[in-house]
C-alpha cells in the first residue's frame, strides 16, 4: 500500500517538522527518564497552552495514557463511566480493567457522546459495598464517532461530576481536531472545561510516538511517577518524546494539521453526498466520515483503499482523513465509488 | 550537562544511522500496529540473526519486554527465579508482580549471575498448593553488574530448567555487549543457548525507542499479541520501531557500538588500576565498571560527571561507557579522580 | 429484627440437620485443607448427583466461586458475556475484573436471561488484538430476577457456545430452586446441560458457609488448586464445609427446602394478585417476587419487614422467601400491605 | 488418621463452646453481611479486648486477612517487608502480590523474627520511581518458627516504622499463643504495641472459620468494606463467624486453649531433650517444636503420626501441639521415637 489510506490517521507518517526536532535534540548526553532540559521545556510549553497548575507526564502511547489515567483516578473497587463506543471500552483489549482492577460501566449512546441524562441511571449503589463505586467519567473528545462535545456540554458533565464527587477524564487522542472544530484554545477545552486529567495525543496528527498525560487535579498526580514506571510507560531517552510535543505546540503544527484533516473530511462528506449509494451516519465534525455503503461496493473499494468496517451488521464503515490527506486523493476515491455504484 | 556521562548508556543519544533509517521510512501510508512491510522485513532480519523458528514482537521498552515475557511464561500462581540484583527485581517498580500476578523469587549472588547450585534450594514446594509454583528462570545477559554468562554457564542453566520443567528468559537490555564480550553470534547466545524468550534491547546501544521480544518457544507466543496490547506495549506507527532494528542488525551497528563501548570500559578500568584510591569490584566484561571510591572524591567528581551510586553502604559506584564514549573523556575523567585523590 | 424477613434467603439461619452434621464431624484430628475423609466423601456425593467425571472444589462463598470460575475460564485478555443483571456484574464489587483481569461484557435483558439472539451482537472482534476476546458465557440459574432457564434454553446456549468455542458457566447460588422449578435432577441441570463449570451454592437454602465449584471440563480444573489458594478461598478445617454438602444432598434437604421456598413465593404472589396497589413484574418461578408498589406503602411496610429496593426509578422491590418462610408470616405481610393500601 | 496429629493445630476440631455458640445464634432472621446484633456485639467485644478506637472486620480466613491487610496498606507500587519465612511469603501461593499488586521484600532471619538491623538495608530507593516504595512491615506473632517478639522488640519495630513512615501489620494467626507466652493482654500486644493492623485468628486455637481484621489506624480502614467484598471475604451469614469470636474472647477460651497448647509443646520439648537422636532447633516459646531427626526415624514415625517436613535439606521437621493435645499422646509419641532410635 502506498496510496494514502482512509483507514486511520495513524497510517500516515510523521510530519517533517517533528523529524527535524528529533534530529536537532540528538546531541550529547542528557540524564534519562525525563530529568533533562528538553523535557522540562516541553512541560513548560504544555502548561502555557493549558494551565500553569498542570502536572505533565509523558508516556508511550494512547492506551498507556488512558489506562494510567484510570489507574490514578480509581481504586480497584471503583468504576469509570464511559460511552459503550469508548476506546477504553472496545479498543484496549481490557487493559483498563487489568491494570487498574476497576470496573468500566459502559453507557449506550447514539453519537458516542455522554450526557447527564444518559449517565444518571448508572449513578447508584453509593456506599453499598456490593457495588463498584462510581468514581470517574471518561469521555473521548472528539469521540470515536468523530463527534465533538461543545464547551457547554462539557460544562454539564462537570456539573454532574461535581454533584456526585466524580473525576472527569478526557481521552484526547485527537484533541487537536476537537479544538479546531470548536475553534477554541486547548486551555478552554481542558483546564477551563474542568477536566481532572487529559490524555493529550498527537500520533494521529503527525507525531511519531509518545503521549502527554496532563493532570489539572494535583491530588491525582501525587504518586503518578511510580504508576508510570510500574505501568511500563516510562521512556529512558525521554527527550525524543518531549521535543515532539514542544515543536508540535510551539510551531502551531497541532492546529494546522488538525484544521487540514478536518477540512478534508468535510470535503469528502460533501462529495459523498452526491452519491445515492452512500449514506453518511454521523455528523462530520472532525476528521472522520462514517457511512453505510452497499457490501459489493465496499468489497471492491477496499482493494484499492484500505479502511475499516465499523459495524458489520449495519454495513457501516469508517473513513479517516489524516493531516496529509489531499483533495486529489479524495476526488479519486469518490470517483472510484461512483464507478462502483 | 553536556559532558559525556558515565551515568548510563541511555544518557547517550541516537546513532546517526538510526535517525537516517527513521527518516527514510517516513513516506506514504502504511497499515498501523505492525502489519506493514517495514515490520515484516525487520522481523525477518531478526530471525536471520537468531533462528527461523522465532516469533518476534516489538514493544515500547525494556520494562515492557521483561514484564510481558514473565506474563507469557507464568500464570499468577507461578514464580520466576531471578538474581536479587535483576532489573526485574529492583528497577521495575514492581511491574512484573502487578502485571503478571506472579511472584519473583530473588536469589542473592556475588556477581549478578545465577547458577544451578544457587537456584536449587529455591526449587521446592512443587505440587503444594500453598506455594507459588516455580515456572521460570530469568537471567540478565550481561548482568546488571556488567558480568557475562559464558555459553557453558547458559547450558548449565538450560539443563537445570529442563530438569524442573522451567522456562528460561534472558533480559538482553545490553545483549550486544554480551555477544561482543563472548565473541559469539546472537544465534549462539539466544536460540542455541536454549532460551525460551529473549528481551532484545538496543536503546542502550544507539537506538531511540522500542525493544524486540523474541520467542523461541512458540507455546509462549500463542496469545502474545493480545498480551502486548493489553500490556500497553503496542505502538501504532510501528514502522518507526521496526526500521531501527532492521538497520541496527543489518549494518553491523549492534556489534560495532557494543565493541566500542566494551573497549572503553576496559580502557577506563586499565587507567583506574593505577589509582590506589579506587578499588574495582567486579570483573570488567562489558561496558560497566563498578568501583569503591572514597566518599569525598565521589562528592567532588559527581559535580562534573554525572553517575550513580550502586551501594551506598559500601561506597560503591557504577560507571557506564556508552557507544559514543571516547578516550579523551576517559583520560580527563581519570585525571580528575587523580587530582581529587 | 426477629420477624422473618423478605430481604434475602441468606437472612435465614442454618437448617438443624446441617448443624447436626457439623457437630457430628467434630471429632479427633483430620488433615487440613481438604485431604480428609469427610471431604473425599462429600466430593464423591456431589459426583453422584452430577457426573462421575466432575472435579469438585470447595470454596468459602458464592462470590469466590464465581470469580474463581471466571479466572479458570479466561486469561486476562479474554471476556465473559453475562446478563447486565448478573450477580458477577452488579453485586461483586468488581471482584471478577480485579482477580481475573478479564472483561465483563454485560448484555441488557428483560428477565435476566440470556439467549443466542441477545448474545450474538457481542460476539465479534475475534482474532483482533485490540479487542478483549470473548471466551465464556456466564448465566445465573435461577436468574437474579427469579426466572429460570428451561433445559431447552440451556441447550441453545450450549450450541452457541460450541459454535464460538466458548465456555459455559452457571452461577448456581440458588440452583436447588431452579432444579425444583424445572422438576429435573441436578445432573440434568448441570452436566447434561453442557455446563463447563457450576458454582453450586447452598447458603441461601439452609447451609452455613462454603460453596462447591464443580468442573465438568477437566481442562479448566487442571491448576485450580493453586487458584483457589491464591484466591483466598481454601479453608483449613475443610471438613466443616464438606459435611454440610454431604448432608444437604444425601438427606434430600436441598430439594425439600427449595421446594418449600418456591412454594411460599407462589403463595405470596397469589395473595398479592388480589391487591390492586401491587404489580408483579416478573414471572414467579422460584423463591422471589418482584413487584412495583407505591412509595408510601413501601416506606411503611419496610419498617416491619426488611426487604430491598430493586429499581428505585421504577419503584420496584424484591421479596425473597427463604426455606423457613411460613404461610402465617406471608398472610400477615400481605394483610399489612392491604392495610397500608 | 484418628490419632491426634502433630501436623498442624488446624488439624484439630472445634472447641465445644464454639459449637454451642453457633447453635445458639441460629434463631430467626437477621440482616446479612454483618449488619446484625451478633456482629455488632462481637465487634464491641474485640474493641474491649484491644482498644475502643479499633475498626473490626470479619473475613473468611487467615490468608484473606493478611492479603487484605496488605492491600489496605499498600498501593501496587509499594512494598511490604517481611521475614523470608513469613506465611505471606511462602504459604499463600502469591496471593498478596496478585491481589494487591505490591511487592514483598523478604528478609532472611535465623528465628523468623525481624529487627531494625535486619530491615534497614532494605529501606532505600525512597522517592526513586524505579524502585517499589517500602510502605509496610509485616511480622508474624508468634512467628512461623514458634518464636515470639517481646514487647520491647515490638517497640523497636514501631520506632523504625515511624522513622520511615511505614505501617506495621501483625499476622496473628496464633496471636493467643504469643499473648500467653508473653503473659500480656491482647491490648498490650496489639494496640499498645503500635500495630496499624492485626490479623486476629482463632482457627488454630479452636474456632471453625473466620478471622478478624483489626485496624488501629483508621486511615487504612476507610474503604475497607469494599476491599473485603472485592477480596471475596464477605460472608453473608456473618453471625456464624461473629459469635465464635464473641465466645472465644468472653469465655477466656482464647487464653485457656493457648496456654494448654503452649504447655504441651514445652512438655514435648522436655521429653525430647532426653533423646540424643533429636536436636531441637528453635526456642520453644509457643506451641511448636522444630527438630532435626534422622531420616530413617522420620520415615517410620510419620506412618503413625502425621506431621510436616520443615527443611528437607537439613532434615528438620515441625511438630505442632494443638489446644486438644494431651500428655499421654505426647508420651506415646516420644516413646515411639525412642523405640525407633
Amino acid at each position: 500500500m502506498n496510496k494514502k489510506s482512509f483507514a486511520s490517521d495513524n497510517n500516515a507518517g510523521v510530519h517533517p517538522l517533528i523529524l527535524e526536532a528529533i534530529a536537532n535534540c540528538n546531541e550529547g548526553h542528557v540524564v534519562g527518564y525525563g530529568d533533562d532540559p528538553y523535557t522540562r521545556s516541553a512541560i513548560k510549553t504544555i502548561k502555557e497552552f493549558t494551565d500553569d497548575s498542570a502536572d505533565v507526564f509523558f508516556v508511550y502511547g494512547g492506551t498507556g495514557a488512558n489506562v494510567l489515567a484510570i489507574g490514578s483516578m480509581c481504586r480497584p473497587f471503583e468504576s469509570v463511566i464511559c460511552a459503550a463506543t469508548a476506546h477504553i471500552n472496545v479498543d484496549e483489549c481490557g487493559a483498563p480493567e487489568r491494570f487498574s482492577g476497576a470496573k468500566l460501566v459502559d453507557v449506550p449512546t447514539t453519537d458516542g457522546k455522554l450526557n447527564p441524562a444518559l449517565i444518571r441511571p448508572f449513578l447508584h449503589g453509593f456506599d453499598f459495598e456490593h457495588h463498584s463505586q462510581p468514581k470517574a467519567i471518561s469521555i473521548s473528545q472528539p469521540t470515536e464517532l468523530g463527534t465533538v462535545y461543545s464547551l457547554s456540554e462539557l460544562e454539564d458533565l462537570r456539573k454532574l461530576a461535581d454533584e456526585f464527587g466524580l473525576y472527569l477524564h478526557m481521552d484526547g487522542a485527537r484533541i487537536a481536531n476537537a479544538a479546531v472544530a470548536l475553534d477554541c484554545s486547548l486551555r478552554e477545552l481542558t483546564f477551563e472545561a474542568g477536566m481532572d486529567i487529559v490524555s493529550f495525543g498527537g500520533n494521529k496528527n503527525g507525531l511519531m510516538f509518545g503521549e502527554a498525560l496532563i493532570f489539572f487535579n494535583k491530588k491525582l498526580s501525587e504518586n503518578f511517577k511510580y504508576m508510570r514506571k510500574q505501568g511500563m510507560q516510562l521512556h529512558s531517552k525521554m527527550r525524543f518524546i518531549s521535543v515532539q510535543f514542544e515543536t508540535y505546540l510551539k510551531s502551531g503544527l497541532w492546529k494546522e494539521n488538525a484544521r487540514h484533516a478536518n477540512k478534508m473530511a468535510l470535503v469528502l462528506a460533501e462529495k459523498l453526498k452526491e452519491l445515492p449509494s452512500v449514506k453518511i451516519t454521523q455528523p462530520v465534525q472532525t476528521n472522520a466520515v462514517f457511512a453505510i455503503i452497499p457490501e459489493q461496493i465496499k468489497l471492491q473499494l477496499i482493494k484499492d483503499y484500505f479502511f475499516y468496517d465499523w459495524d458489520i451488521h449495519k454495513g457501516e464503515v469508517r473513513w479517516m482523513t489524516a493531516f496529509d490527506m489531499d483533495e486529489v486523493t479524495i476526488t479519486e476515491f469518490v470517483n472510484r465509488i461512483k464507478l462502483l455504484s
